[in-house]
């Protein structure tokens, strides 16, 4: 991993994954990604809140911030670092250029780099966005006894593109893009009961059964993740997902913006408890 | 009432106070104010939720944006109408220029007009912010049976200025403002869960008792508002207020800012019952 235009350390300095990646504190984890591990981020740090990232320069800043508003489930704002700022009490002591294990990079809506820091591209006028993710509400289904199936699998979940425009907002508009698990019929209204309480992290679902209404013809073939396989008696339940700020980043067409990796995700401070309404 | 440079119509044509205003539709109770009825909108359109109304130039909104984000209690953004927008499915039909029955002008953060329409004043950069308020979860308070001191006299509910500041954001800044409600010792955790589910109305109380903790030396003295009798055995209970935003514009002192009147609300086509989580 290079930061900024430093050399970086030599391979043997790369950290090797944890035994147990559950245990780390997220200061832990985001510490082993800043000297160079790269790694999707599932299993880390247990009971702490995983975020999707989105960072963009000053003067795109409102219209991210307006459609963040006007689409919530979708775009959950957890936090905001002010233009140039590195670091927040979401990730205290730790840097936002360094701290993710993989990023993404938008040119003109086009990814055109895929860095494990930022130093090459950062500059003083970005303003970072961290919006809620689903590995929050899944922590709660599990504990709720709902199973995940994609957890379960050992898979990423099955995201789709669907025929619902988001809310514009000035220069930003896109896609709703929506994750999908499949929930046995007799817990549907579990999963809804309670996911309903954690609106920061995209809450309840947006939509139960019926994919074709959304646009989606082949529930087997995502357009982001992998497939899941489907077990008879239950029934395609689909969230708002993360996704969909990126999305909107590729049909804008911003000059720059810059994402984290999938499933590559900063992991915060904040505790999926502290998340949970009422 | 005048709208722009147009007279208004003649004083036999304001429209006189309805007998029984709950049963307005919003769009029939925004017609009326529209027409020139001056008059606090406490008892109006129930069911429906009314809403803090917060107007700057384009140049000040990603700030107030952002500050209404780090502090979403005080704060709770329902909807934004972009710069020049005087309408939006908050509003169906009608036009935030003259559908509040009453304004508030601030200049430099110094209150200078209080106007019945916004005609003399509307520019077309002026980015409108329409903001839950509390009589959505009073509402539900007293349908799950907890006593709302102040609704009961009939005064005002009292409101305090604490020594905590809210969140900064760029240029906006200013202290957290509390609305305190007299709650029944047995009927706190109630009370508690009950406005828990409203987070887009305030949410949950951010202090329960020990009014000194958050520089409050008399209760019976409120910074806005009205007393209001504490009965024995009741425990103070402070709420996040949508008078924050127009403290902070107090502070921040933005070259123009509008609000609404105290108790002169926007009434919102929103359904509480659309605001309630889980």
């Amino acid at each position: 991993m290079t930061h900024g235009t430093q050399p970086g350390p030599a391979a043997s300095g790369t950290p090797t994954a944890p035994a147990a990646p559950g245990r780390l504190s997220p200061a832990e984890a985001r510490a082993l990604f800043r000297a160079g591990l790269v790694t999707p981020t599932a299993g880390y740090s247990d009971g702490y809140a995983q975020a999707n990232l989105l960072i963009v320069p000053k003067a795109q800043a409102f219209d991210v911030l307006l459609f963040a508003q006007r689409n919530p489930k979708a775009c959950p704002v957890l936090g905001v670092l002010d233009a140039g700022e590195t670091s927040s009490e979401l990730l205290a002591g730790g840097d936002i250029r360094t701290d993710v294990p993989r990023y993404t990079v938008y040119e003109d809506g086009v990814l055109v780099d895929s860095p494990t820091d930022l130093g090459a591209v950062w500059r003083e006028d970005l303003v970072t966005f961290i919006l809620g993710c689903s590995f929050s509400f899944e922590a709660a289904l599990r504990e709720g006894d709902v199973p995940v199936a994609h957890i379960e699998q050992g898979v990423n979940v099955p995201m789709f593109r669907t025929n619902r425009a988001c809310a514009p907002a000035g220069s930003m508009s896109g896609p709703l893009v929506v994750s999908m698990r499949p929930i046995p019929a007799s817990q549907v209204a579990d999963a809804v009961r309670i996911t309903s309480r954690y609106p920061a992290v995209h809450g309840a679902p947006v939509h139960v059964g019926d994919p074709e209404a959304l646009g989606i013809e082949d529930l087997s073939r995502p357009d982001f993740g992998d497939p899941v396989q489907i077990a008879a008696g239950t029934v395609p339940v689909f969230w708002a997902c993360g996704v969909t700020p990126q999305a909107a980043v590729m049909q804008s067409k911003p000059a720059l913006a810059i994402g984290h990796a999938p499933g590559h995700m900063l992991i915060t401070d904040l505790k999926n408890s502290a998340l949970q309404l009422p």
